[in-house]
């Protein structure tokens, strides 16, 4: 686990600088880099559209002094890219107008400023961005998780994803004798999430549209029931009742990617001390204007004594290695089995892969792959 | 304070029998007892109404062996009846139909079987009934809190009121260089919350309706500042421009006991790991069916990582003693501003007065005087 652990306390540091440390301005210089590059051109009013972005090629730069240039090899596409292209209040400042697209990406060191901190030709993780080359400080930059598929470094064993799913499991206090509903269960979060409450001994029901979804959170996941929320409408008796069958001792943790109607159908049968890990909302990201959630059931909440608490990956860095410590051995001995949706169309496609996040046209960890090792 | 301790120790274990041990049956006895008394006849639709309710007189009953007979010198009257009268889902049994009406107060012992245990002529409080004489286990009643005047047993010495605003100003964990909101502020239970808020070094800024109300919050409990919600609209901006005024560096707490379109509003202006302490949502107990909430702000949420949650004083009568421990020498040295609605006009108005908390025309804790000392 020395991995790990060293693992953790360079993440931990390097997030800190890279995304909250006071004086960094993400907004105004974001990824620096080169090749072909997605430029956020201006913001999005509803949907991420093509007029938002221009395609650039760029030299590919030099690294300065403490500086290294990494080649994009898989970059994680999330549905929080949708707030970091707009600039509505967020949890990080917003991407600045004119500079490269953030992602978390995976990559190869292609020039290093100093050999014996960060090595050419290794592997790092970090914030890469919608292009294939980018340079930054060597800080900035993470050691992948070793002797895996590369490609797990942008789902299961990167924060945005796996440590996500960790800390979300943990709120939910998922254990023996429990029911933990998720939803958004067929995606990159709710899948693991999903598979730890399992091993940790709660019933496990999924949320998701589509019959190939439950069918994959049934057979894959091996869950304790599913819903397919397109063939039971949220906010109707019909789904309610799904749930209520679904979950006969009533609902004690809720691990809520979707938020909307699934939202106020399971504070309605959600049982005494229930908790709900607040993890996205993506029912409404693409809503022009404020965009609500209406609360039919919200006396619940203090009937039944329900914490509600919203998180964010970044917020519990230091936990990153204990996440890890869990998660790479259930990852490599297959007993949590991680499911991906690697795409290889090219940067220019950018957009659209993107968009299939909130089409419901996707399973697992969505990325894009641009390059070969 | 060995008092207090003695006191902590018996209205925990009384309240968990009354309130919460399986096999007392709340729904099904009601309180026992004579003299005039208010029968719940019907449940609610809507509001309560002379209809729901029977004012019957019968004989004072005797009692048997290891009870008391206590005659109520005032009862408390809560938003909280609303819920207690009907059926639906709430966080106790509802009181049973053709039974006496539920109420918190504090009385007399008029006759004892065990005077070792329970002296005639000593005073007590429980869950007497809205009746002028209970009778019951002396293990369900305890010691009224001596040396202080009677009545504030039923407001800042009992566990709905005093213990509430202490369970949730430490959720909100108000302190020096935060701003707390209190809705419902100059009602029996945010009076206390934004004074103790106040003396633990918050920032309190308190909603209510009227000018009057607004007086009170400024003059009498010295708020750093107040909104009348009947002059500025919540869901306005008007509302939403008076929040940012007078929390200038954002809210860090929020002390609910309204929901409604105010919880939308502070969620907007809510700092980064914001509090909620739900504790009422007065402003739809009344509304026929479901009531809703419309959370048009709702992913602040997740991106400020928002905690909100839900509480019931029963669930924390462990604490009851560390509250009291707290609250007594604040109230005895006025530092705590006791105000209380002490309304005389018999029993048989209960309905009447009870329905003044829904149209918000009291202020402090209301409560009737039943008998004389």
């Amino acid at each position: 686990m020395s991995n790990i652990e060293a693992k953790r306390q360079e993440s931990t540091r390097n997030f800190d600088a890279a995304w909250s440390t006071p004086g960094v301005r993400v907004d105004e210089v974001g990824p620096q880099g080169g090749g072909k590059r997605q430029i956020l051109i201006s913001r999005p009013d509803g949907m991420l559209e093509n007029s938002n972005f221009k395609l650039r090629e760029d030299p590919i730069p030099e690294p300065k002094e403490g500086e290294a240039v990494v080649q994009t090899m898989y970059i994680s596409l999330d549905p929080t890219h949708r707030f970091w292209a707009s600039d509505m209040v967020q949890y990080s400042p917003a991407v600045g107008l004119n500079t490269c697209m953030r992602a978390f990406g995976v990559g190869k060191v292609v020039k290093s400023s100093d050999e014996g901190k960060l090595a050419t030709g290794s592997f790092v993780t970090g914030v890469l961005g919608v292009q294939e080359y980018c340079v930054g400080p060597i800080a900035g930059f993470n050691a992948a998780v070793p002797d895996v598929p590369l490609n797990w470094n942008c789902s299961i064993f990167s924060p945005v994803i796996g440590l996500t799913a960790w800390v979300g499991t943990n709120i939910c206090n998922a254990k023996e004798g429990t029911t933990m509903v998720v939803s958004g269960c067929a995606g990159a979060v709710g899948s693991i999430a999903a598979q730890l409450g399992k091993l940790r001994g709660a019933r496990v029901i999924g949320i998701a549209g589509g019959e190939a979804k439950c069918k994959f959170m049934m057979e894959e996941l091996k869950l304790d029931g599913c819903i397919d929320y397109k063939a039971f409408t949220p906010g109707t008796d019909k789904f309610r009742d799904q749930l209520n069958t679904l979950c006969p001792d009533g609902i004690d943790s809720f691990f809520d990617n979707v938020g909307g109607p699934i939202l106020d159908d399971v504070v309605l049968s959600m049982n005494v001390f229930g908790k709900i890990a607040s993890c996205g909302h993506i029912s409404a990201y693409n809503e022009k204007g404020q965009t609500g959630v209406s609360m039919n059931n919200w006396q619940n909440v203090l009937h039944k004594r329900i914490t509600i608490q919203g998180f964010i990956c970044f917020d519990h860095l230091a936990n990153f290695g204990d996440a890890l410590a869990e998660l790479v051995p259930l990852a490599k001995s297959g007993q949590v089995k991680v499911e991906e949706d690697i795409q290889e169309s090219g940067l220019e496609n950018y957009l659209a892969i993107l968009n299939k996040l909130f089409s419901g046209d996707t399973r697992g960890k969505l990325m894009m792959k641009v390059a070969n090792i």
